[in-house]
């Protein structure tokens, strides 16, 4: 790592960090045009942010970009850190006065549309506030698209694509270039947000409600303007199918979404990792609305939208909650710890270890079973009908070995600040799959993350960004020899 | 897989079964001589059991055995189903009345070396069960060890030995027959459950709870005749240390104490795992320690003692419990969660993922990280300064993968069974690891599994079996491919 790519790296992420500050604006006038003081910390937090990002952008040009796998993980360690900075800082200057550890996890939360929150009295916060929130949601989302579909690929950690995986699409390149590749995604994103928010109002959101909770839904990250998210709209069932609908569509891989859209090729549907991952949604919403209406008596039509909506704000790792599930019974809070881990497609907003990995690991695992018995048989691994290679199968175990490790490693750092084993083991994991929710009185889904002590908001923190990066981005800006000649 | 095959199995499979009914002779003889009436118990499951097998084994003589993968996954499979059952049968009979659900997990908890228990009310046992759990504790612990260091190597599954790699000890086997091989193995196993049971004496145990303890402590196994476990003899500091001392060594690889004991070979203390497994075991210990000594202001000595008995009994997967440990804080309850799954060395009477295994992971995770960083880089994995072929690696990847499904498995089917969160996730992961006792105030330290369902009894059976026959020889015998032909 030689100075020269620091120095681009620190220049690309200035000009995101004007971006950001800009975004800084709508609030800014939302908060305006209600009469809301708070317009104020906007336009400094923009003004403030915005001028020493441009003074650093300014600072650091020149140098040119040598795009290799290490400038590729600094850039996006660098990032999401100065995103996570910059989002934070209206939070910090705002009058609902949050603590730096607060603003920090809650912008983190945010940007990794991870969705749990610190604050508490949602219902009464500026709406300056909600909307800053639901935006960084939104943008973190569409940040997470670009790394899961470009990014991750091109650092060998991630992101498979049924499409990307076939030579003959070589030729017959759906978008030309970057940039027009670029926008078509974002266009579908915020068609989709926008078609969202419209659902939302018709079936009975007010608009403000409805604009937030669409970027949230769109973006699966699972903030909300309500303290009980969801809830807030108790048995308007027509509004959670709507919901659910929307958080399906927002864990696909958007660059199948942009062949139907742009080419119609329906084929692009039978990527298996969305078959398996609705198969997991339908198996666990079935499963344990089958359980609630036999042990509760609740009719079944009003169990099983409860369901499918809580599961699959789980599996998309959204995070919303219409009702808290954890009084449902055991066997819907062992359901709802499992199904933390599974997530959506890659080159979706969704996060955790996501379907396309199960799948390629139970080929691994369903070939190494085979070649016990047969120790001299040869069986190519397969993702669909295509040979994965070396490189996706060291990929897909390293990372899960990596979950796992660093799940117990921030599982005993909680319990030290002072957390029970379910706050601190759930905790950690929610955080690391950017679901939302953990399980347990103090962070289930009626709980708030807002009573942990400052330590474990740090620690979930970087749990979140772990998560966010696929781990393994950012382990490797930890080993010596990133950093070496 | 063919009947000849099969009908090899079921005759060696019987051939154990007498041995096991003869075994029973030990309690008869005890209680008899006790003047206990359950002597009648064991000699009448004896004469039944022996003479059933006695049967089977003159039906089944003649075919001659194929020595090939298959035939091993099937023999294994079938012997432990086997004893398990035959050990359950003077439960059954004997006066406590248990039921056949309470009676198979009681003697597949013995056999496998868990140590989880059914039966409430140890200290007033009829002396004869008592014996023959611990008898049954000790026997598994045989069991394990001659499976790690003969078959599983064999199987491709593990069972990594320090010297099975080195190719020189090829022409300098160090025992030439495998009868000696067994013969001396037995030999080391039985006089060091002696002098522990002599320590054991001389440090306070009345003879025969020395003896019980010390079958129970060689073997890993933690059975007790008291309901406290070792809480019994309260602040007996040196019996601790002693018991410590001796699960430790029973967690060690046997064929290394082999070479210590008959060849003086001090180097071949150098196997990696005993070094990972003593850092494991000491950093756990002294964490702890320093955790209650600062947090409650209790003596240091005490709280090394307790920490260092504990965790030992932890990770050597013995389940012995000296206090409730759960009590002392958050912290040290995610330690014992963690410690849960490490386990001691291969080839010992240990269970659970095993030092080896965690060597060879994080050597194939830094490998990984290295080539996300330099994609042309090759670096060979290896275990200590030996290469660790791919058959390894690919049967670590396979051993981890498919431990955390079965767990994740296992936890929602014991939810279903009404069991809570807390309860079900350790009590899968505290029975495939073999340890004993999990976490809440059902089954932690303090806790009993009686009050389970029987259906839950039988799914923590199933997966003590998994554990200790390292999942893979289960998995294999459930694939279709396994049949064939």
């Amino acid at each position: 790592m030689n100075s020269q790519s620091v120095r681009a790296a620190i220049h690309i992420a200035a000009i995101f960090a004007i971006y950001l500050s800009l975004a800084m604006l709508f609030p800014a006038f939302f908060d305006f045009y209600h009469g809301n003081a708070d317009w104020q910390v906007f336009a400094l937090s923009a003004f403030f942010t915005g001028g020493l990002s441009l003074a650093t952008a300014l600072a650091t040009q020149g140098p040119r970009i040598v795009a290799n796998a290490r400038f590729g993980f600094l850039i996006v360690n660098l990032l999401w850190a100065t995103t996570v900075v910059v989002g934070a800082v209206p939070l910090i200057a705002s009058s609902i006065e949050l603590t730096i550890a607060d603003a920090i996890f809650e912008s983190t939360s945010a940007l990794t549309t991870t969705g749990s929150t610190v604050i508490v009295g949602l219902d009464s916060l500026p709406p300056g506030i909600l909307l800053w929130r639901s935006l960084l949601n939104w943008i973190g989302g569409m940040g997470v698209i670009v790394l899961g579909l470009l990014i991750l690929p091109y650092l060998n950690i991630g992101g498979v694509s049924y499409f990307k995986l076939e030579s003959s699409d070589i030729e017959d390149r759906p978008f030309e270039r970057l940039s027009i590749f670029l926008l078509s995604i974002l266009g579908i994103y915020s068609s989709l947000t926008f078609a969202c928010a419209l659902s939302y109002a018709a079936a009975g959101m007010s608009g403000f409600d409805a604009i937030n909770h669409a970027m949230a839904t769109l973006a699966t990250g699972g903030f909300s303007t309500h303290d009980t998210s969801f809830g807030f709209y108790g048995e308007n069932l027509p509004l959670l199918w709507i919901s659910s609908f929307f958080m399906f569509v927002g864990a696909l891989p958007f660059s199948i979404l942009a062949l139907l859209a742009f080419r119609g090729r329906i084929d692009a549907a039978r990527d298996p990792q969305i078959r398996v991952f609705a198969l997991y949604v339908l198996f666990f919403a079935l499963a344990t609305a089958i359980y609630v209406t036999v042990n509760t008596g609740r009719p079944f039509l009003s169990a099983f939208t409860h369901s499918m909506f809580n599961f699959v704000s789980i599996i998309t790792t959204t995070g919303f909650a219409s009702q808290d599930y954890s009084t449902w019974g055991p066997f819907v809070v062992a359901c709802a710890f499992i199904a933390t881990f599974l997530g959506g497609c890659s080159g979706s907003t969704a996060g955790a270890i996501k379907a396309y990995r199960f799948i390629i690991l139970f080929a691994l695992m369903a070939n190494g079973l085979r070649r016990l018995v047969y120790p001299n048989s040869v069986h190519t691994v397969r993702y669909g009908d295509r040979p994965v290679d070396d490189a996706m199968q060291r990929a897909v175990v390293l990372f899960i070995a990596s979950f796992f490790v660093i799940w117990g490693v921030g599982t005993v750092m909680l319990a030290a600040t002072g957390l029970d084993f379910v706050t601190s083991t759930t905790g950690v994991l929610t955080a690391m799959t950017n679901v939302g929710p953990g399980l347990g009185d103090v962070i289930g889904p009626a709980g708030n993350f807002a009573p942990l002590p400052d330590a474990a908001k740090w620690i979930l923190s970087l749990a979140m960004l772990l998560g966010r990066m696929e781990i393994l981005t950012v382990l490797v800006v930890f080993t010596p020899f990133f950093w070496r000649r």
